[in-house]
């Protein structure tokens, strides 16, 4: 089966068979395929699509092209949560204690942040000694006595991905519902879970703004999770604004504890709420959502969820005493405080711009390869549909290096869209749809 | 202007701008865009088209990035054919003399044949002694003094289209009207000339086998060449049989000798006669087809176009007493006769299958750096509907490597399809249709 035989198949619109997608994910493992190649069956996928089962084999070679966690030794199902990807996004640290404290086991590999985007593993690396790497026997163990693993995608799961995703990044072939979900459930799917729960993000700082392209690649990933035999549901929330106060790493680990202390009640709570409850509901701890939600709750109110937390960090080597402490997490050196310069009403705050403005302040990374600063932050000081006047503060910058602050300011400004008008209702809850 | 975000244009289906154009050619030349890019990007051209402006944009910053021949002191106009390429397609070497014997200048840069389509560069060559590598010094005294050169492409000459050929040769992105368009194009235009005729095949043995295909990039030929100032025909012509009786390098030359000799009235010379007036009146030598038609068969019945070959052979060095003594080309040492094994009617002759028959028996290359037999050679000795007995000849094949025979006869024998009812008609004319 020649490689040039499968890209003209594609190119001419027809279903490629499983022989010949094998063929192509092995082709991007094994080197046997040339760059050029693979990225001609990039754009190619990119253009004509992938129907369902084409889907499925994708992402089911991508998840044969490396190991798969075999965690049939630990009891119980487990469930995992993920996201498309947003701006001060830090439900996974909230939720994965909540739901392991309602028994759920939560095998959570994540990624690293790009472009305006963050990632679960660099707030993490936040806090002092926090370790993602870790080995087979450590995430089982962890498993067994946490009941939550939060660890990095080691390079053995899915090398086709790697490969693929490198060339997508370089040849304008990322935006393709079957190559994104290929990409995101066979690291998923790798890690031994029986179920998940996605949370497709849209919007202004989502990776899909258009909500008809986030539902469309919602229902490819429910479709294609649950054709691998991973019970999969997914839910489209709204990523317009940023998701709570803070953005930056160090920052969001902050506020995810003040959640999980119960000092922050909010749409970003109510979020990490109802995702947990999916997860214990699918992991047959509830039989219905509300029944989940009221366990979830419990585990929040009780402070069980907090204590989960201290667990995780104490069995990653993370230091425990930054949830008494946060003054232990990295600090910045600078402020500067970003004020209205007219009245009127908060309508919209750009999560886009807010996500790319961090980035420039050192928070985020435009390169895989670049190094990110914990400690920058973004905090707002208003939400959605607050009055403001002039000289009120809009939202805190922390940062180490002042040459980045110019940049960064000119985005963090045009994120704030002040009318004299009060907004008609502001929508309570993030979640638009769901779907599962 | 990024590579990627040009890339991401034409995936989305937009019209991409002169710059645009400009600056992927440029990343094919220079080598600024990395190999997959271009794949991705040409891939990308095959699924989504482009438009006329497209089109022409693509040829002109093709033909822009390498040298183009400056004829502006050769006095009249210049005008080439060019064949999309078939199966014992030799009326280049006819029609060459003829319309030069006219007073048409033809500055003719012809390519090698790959897979089963032959190529007028390697017919030239099975003629001890004859270079196909003038200098520009070379190739205007040639138009000066003979008013012919038929010459090989360098590497000068639109570079962008070496790389990108090679490129899309194994990325499946071959099959594409505007690319197979600027890549023509782009080549010819280089030549200086005001004037083309081009022959699209279609057929069995033709690369383009559907005749809407054919049509469309026979429009798209017509179009973008004016579009680049340069007065282009096209004329649609029947590849199904292979054209005339001689496919094989050495064996084409000879059979063009005795067609300008006036020995083999038929399709084929009414073909090379139809082309070179053509050519004729493109170059303004008459006014009507008719007169032009006139003109080229006094130039064939008096000889002039075979003394034209002479002096076109002498001034490129090649060995002139082969017209008068064709057993100083290269004959081969082994003959094989396929024989009709039912009686019948010769109802077709797979152009296609001959072909790759006479490359397996080492007439042409399935890969660019290989080698050729100028010696081997299929002759038919029947045409379309002719009747046959069990027994009669149907070809002989001349080869000198008897390990290449058995999986040549298997392609050759198939090629012959002989049925019991004599064909309705036989068409007497290969000519289909005519553009421009």
């Amino acid at each position: 089966m020649r490689a040039i035989d499968i890209i003209r198949r594609k190119r001419d619109g027809h279903t490629l068979t499983r022989a010949e997608i094998a063929a192509f994910v092995r082709g991007a493992t094994d080197g046997s395929w040339a760059d050029y190649q693979l990225a001609a069956m990039l754009m190619a996928i990119c253009c004509r699509g992938m129907d369902a089962g084409e889907r499925a084999a994708l992402t089911a070679e991508m998840v044969n092209s490396g190991q798969r966690l075999d965690l049939s030794d630990i009891p119980g199902p487990k469930v995992d949560k993920h996201s498309t990807g947003g701006v001060g996004d830090k439900t996974s640290l909230i939720l994965a204690p909540l739901a392991a404290a309602c028994g759920v086991r939560v095998p959570m590999a994540s990624g690293r942040g790009l472009g305006h985007s963050g990632g679960t593993l660099d707030k993490l690396e936040s806090i002092p000694g926090f370790r993602v790497n870790l080995s087979v026997e450590e995430i089982k163990y962890a498993l067994r006595t946490v009941g939550a693993a939060l660890i990095s995608q080691t390079r053995e799961v899915a090398p086709a991905d790697r490969v693929l995703y490198a060339l997508r990044d370089v040849t304008g072939t990322v935006e393709s519902i079957p190559l994104i979900t290929a990409s995101i459930l066979s690291k998923k799917i790798a890690e031994g879970i029986s179920g998940l729960v996605m949370d497709v993000k849209t919007g202004k700082g989502a990776f899909m703004a258009a909500r008809d392209e986030a539902r469309e690649l919602a229902r490819a990933l429910v479709e294609v999770g649950n054709a691998n035999g991973v019970h999969t549901e997914a839910v489209i929330t709204d990523m317009n604004a940023p998701l709570g106060r803070a953005v930056g790493n160090a920052a969001e680990v902050v506020e995810s504890i003040e959640v999980m202390r119960g000092e922050r009640p909010g749409p970003l709570e109510d979020l990490s709420v109802h995702l947990a409850a999916r997860m214990v509901r699918l992991a047959g701890l509830a039989s219905t959502l509300e029944e989940a939600e009221k366990k979830v709750r419990a585990a929040l109110s009780s402070g069980r969820g907090l204590e989960k937390f201290r667990d995780i960090l104490v069995n990653q080597g993370g230091d425990p005493t930054v949830i008494d402490n946060p003054a232990r997490l990295p600090r910045a050196t600078h402020r500067h405080i970003v004020r209205a310069s007219r009245r009127g009403h908060v309508r919209g705050i750009h999560a886009g711009h807010v996500g790319r403005g961090s980035m420039l302040l050192g928070a985020g990374r435009n390169r895989a390869d670049e190094a990110i600063d914990p400690a920058v932050a973004v905090l707002l000081h208003v939400a959605l549909g607050h009055p403001v006047s002039p000289g009120d503060a809009l939202c805190e910058l922390h940062y180490n290096d002042p040459s980045r602050l110019a940049a960064a300011l000119e985005l963090i400004e045009a994120a704030f869209e002040i009318h004299e008008e009060p907004p008609g209702t502001v929508p309570t809850s993030l979640i638009l749809e769901t779907l599962g």
